[in-house]
């Protein structure tokens, strides 16, 4: 057995049985290995942006790990930025960067490069370069063992070629995933007291928190003591719709977000950090917890929230249920297209158990509101601020999720940096429906250019980030990755065709061109 | 002043006046900056890759450099792999990276990550972080001179946004280009005792010993001598075409290369290294050097290799002139579509002055021997392997020198990384032509499986290297970002279409769907 055919067999016995590729020559010892090892299911990228990002959505759907191939630094450097999403999303991803064989690299051909050095932008925690096939299945289990974490996080794991091509590795056991760690008694105390001290409290939750049974705690916790409960902005899968608890985001906007925190004397933190501003503004605060405001971390991103919740429940008397979201959908809209009829036809048609990709920047605004009271469903989103992340996450949750529903809202300017996305959409039979919002323009970017203060720009600074010049049409592109597309007129055939795409098997996408937000 | 307007204006006063850019929010004050320093050029890309690309381009053809607007460590990260190409290419790029406020990064924000871990892959010799508005003019003129060299290179000037928009920055004189050192007399002298030795011999030219001054004198060498002429496999710009020396290149293939290496004693380098594989195989050496062939540098990459070979053919008196290509056209292909008659038609049509961006790869090897006796032209290379290289690098020549036709020759699967690329070709309106080879297939890795030995593989294995199911319809794709394109059935209509491009202002595609290898 060579060390491709070792590394694919413990990952198996893992549980790890999806990987992601965009595989060059290096790996293709690692690609011949698939063969050997039927229970591992290829997934083909065109671009290794869509490999990381659809890893990453596959993980927060499965609860597992997939594994990713990427070709050198190169490829791993185009995998970056859905990597580093994944980091701050705290995702388990077992990624996999082919190598020279190690006798090669001292002559600095032409892919050589210092892998190590981007490696550890997205997985600083751990890197590990396999350097013999004797060492294939330890350092297969080590690094499947290292995403779990917990917290999760992108473990990467570099395979020279001759590694994967020499004989005599040998698979192992397979690695287990890991518990959480228990939060300590003392967090839960000074958490309790703090909720019972009749001074205005607030439940920051994040990550692990946003499930099901982790939000039913903090429902039953806010009915019995009154505090106020709010969500990181960017949570990577949170549960909703109607029967869960409705919570609201941290708002993007700083001077909001204040807003939501003000006049709190205690935050306590579950599996979440305190709130920062996404950007650095002139003249306003980077940290947004208010002066005098005490901070309590009930449980970090390691420890099992749901027992800490659990505890607390207890701790403060909250035995009785909290508040649910009734089901409620918004009417059909009528009209012209906008980012609010389009987001409202979503909310009228929304089907039970969809995962929803979220990655509508400014034109999404209006979509929680307009989903709260729809059926069950998942919410994904934008966890690093690095845009290309929703197709892409579309992706690995349909491969994670082949029963449900995934839509895919997206930005124009975004759906550009990984559209490749679209054709293995294709060719594995996706059902993910795309909602394409063009509004032909970076819209954050005119709306930060004023909040920065960067009042000096005219013309030329505007056309940088102006996306029309030539309008780009989504109909043309989707039908050149082979989905089928339309773009409706307005609102009322937006509808229509949404319901139709949803109920049709496969992938589909809709170009919905709106109005600016200015 | 800012330190967005300083830096600009330090950049315009070193002569680096166009600047590719994707920015983001942390940028925002060098965006807004442009308004007040007209002579600057921003031209926008949809994605990095094509960013970093075109600056890549950009400078091959310009011989100076041109400045990126990267936003953090994920959209530096989206840049890496041309910024590779480019740092293999020895390419002087001025590579800025915004960062967030430097009081904001204690605070790990969505978009926080380690820049500089990326930044030292492409960018291992200097690596410059802005601390303070004050040294902003200073800051930018260090990097401009570490972009030259000799030899050039990646310079990466990380900048935080409060930097950028605090006032009291003063612009700097700017830089000059530094001059190239001057070979020693030593390895002169010891170059022309191996070509004067009566024992076979070799020069091997790279960089800038492939520009036509340079090319006159090893024709003169060569007739002289009677030395074999070769030149790197990949060429970041080599001039060629009628009444010019015609160099063969080493070939991808190892096997060839040792071919055309058999037998030399002696093996002189131009500002070129010593070839080796491009990757290992089994059993198969890294090295091509022919066992007992001796090695001379006449010119390493950061000394003048014209001076130095002006010196080498008065020291070896070769005063005549050499050989160069006759004037000579393939004749118009007839029947059916293959890598062969495109690359036939190419030959048939090229104008003169034309800049040929080639990622053809497979398709593409036909193309050199068509076109060596058509009108002067430059071709430009994947200098590094990193695929996705060779639209940006015709988006960047095009921007270089407008009035040329800029010819783009293109792999489908290498088309995908950046086809982003074609959105700022309508944009900007350039005057580029292209064609993509449609074989369907990642057609090398399908050689290479075979090649490396990994012969187990099966139809999984396969189906990773097949990128048809669903075929890609680049027609529609290139309409989808605003150009016109064509998909000839024949190779007479192929021609006459691409004759028709290279006559019409503008960008267009021309689609040649064609058999694969195997």
């Amino acid at each position: 057995m060579n060390g491709g055919q070792a590394l694919i067999r413990t990952l198996v016995n893992s549980g790890v049985d999806v990987c992601f590729m965009n595989p060059g020559t290096s790996e293709m010892h690692f690609v011949a290995a698939l063969d050997d090892v039927p229970e591992m299911r290829g997934v083909l990228g065109l671009f290794e942006g869509v490999v990381t990002g659809a890893a990453d959505g596959y993980a927060r759907m499965a609860d597992k790990p997939a594994a990713t191939l990427l070709h050198l630094g190169p490829g791993l450097g185009n995998g970056v930025a859905n990597l580093h999403n994944a980091r701050k999303a705290k995702t388990p991803i077992v990624n996999i960067v082919g190598d020279h064989a190690t006798y090669h690299k001292q002559y600095d051909a032409q892919l050589e490069s210092d892998i190590e050095s981007i490696a550890r932008n997205v997985s600083p925690g751990f890197v590990r370069w396999c350097k013999e096939p004797a060492h294939v299945g330890e350092d297969a289990v080590e690094t499947v063992r290292a995403a779990y974490g917990p917290p999760g996080q992108v473990a990467t794991l570099i395979l020279p070629a001759d590694v994967s091509w020499t004989e005599g590795a040998a698979p192992a056991d397979g690695a287990k995933r890991p518990p959480r760690r228990e939060a300590s008694s003392e967090n839960v105390e000074l958490a309790a007291k703090a909720l019972r001290s009749g001074e205005p409290t607030g439940i920051l939750i994040g990550g692990s928190a946003c499930r099901r049974d982790a939000l039913d705690l903090i429902a039953r916790l806010s009915a019995a003591t009154g505090c106020k409960v709010l969500c990181e902005t960017f949570p990577s899968r949170i549960e909703r719709g109607a029967g869960l608890p409705a919570v609201d985001r941290i708002a993007y906007l700083a001077e909001f977000a204040m807003t939501q925190l003000d006049g709190l004397a205690h935050l306590v933190l579950v599996d979440a950090k305190a709130p920062v501003s996404f950007f650095a503004y002139p003249e306003k605060p980077s940290y947004l917890v208010p002066d005098g405001c005490e901070v309590h971390v009930l449980a970090d991103p390691s420890e099992d929230a749901t027992r800490a919740l659990q505890a607390l429940c207890e701790a403060v008397g909250a035995s009785g249920g909290g508040a649910v979201a009734d089901a409620a959908r918004p009417g059909r809209p009528t009209g012209e297209l906008s980012a609010q009829t389009v987001c409202e036809a979503l909310g009228a048609v929304l089907p039970e158990g969809a995962i929803v990709s979220d990655e509508g920047n400014t034109s999404g605004l209006w979509a929680a509101r307009a989903t709260e009271g729809a059926p069950p469903h998942d919410w994904l989103c934008l966890t690093g601020g690095a845009i290309g992340q929703g197709l892409p996450v579309a992706v690995g949750a349909a491969i994670a999720c082949p029963d449900r529903r995934v839509v895919s809202i997206e930005a124009d300017g975004s759906a550009m940096y990984t559209l490749q996305s679209l054709w293995t959409m294709a060719r594995e039979g996706l059902d993910v429906t795309m909602i394409v919002f063009a509004n032909r323009s970076y819209a954050v970017l005119n709306m930060e250019l004023g909040r920065v203060g960067a009042t000096s720009g005219g013309a030329k600074a505007k056309e940088m980030l102006d996306i029309s010049r030539p309008d780009i049409d989504f109909v043309s592109l989707a039908k050149g990755l082979g989905i089928p597309a339309v773009r409706p007129d307005d609102a009322e055939s937006f509808t229509t065709e949404l319901e139709r795409a949803l109920n049709t098997p496969g992938p589909s996408l809709l170009e919905a061109v709106i109005p600016g937000l200015m």
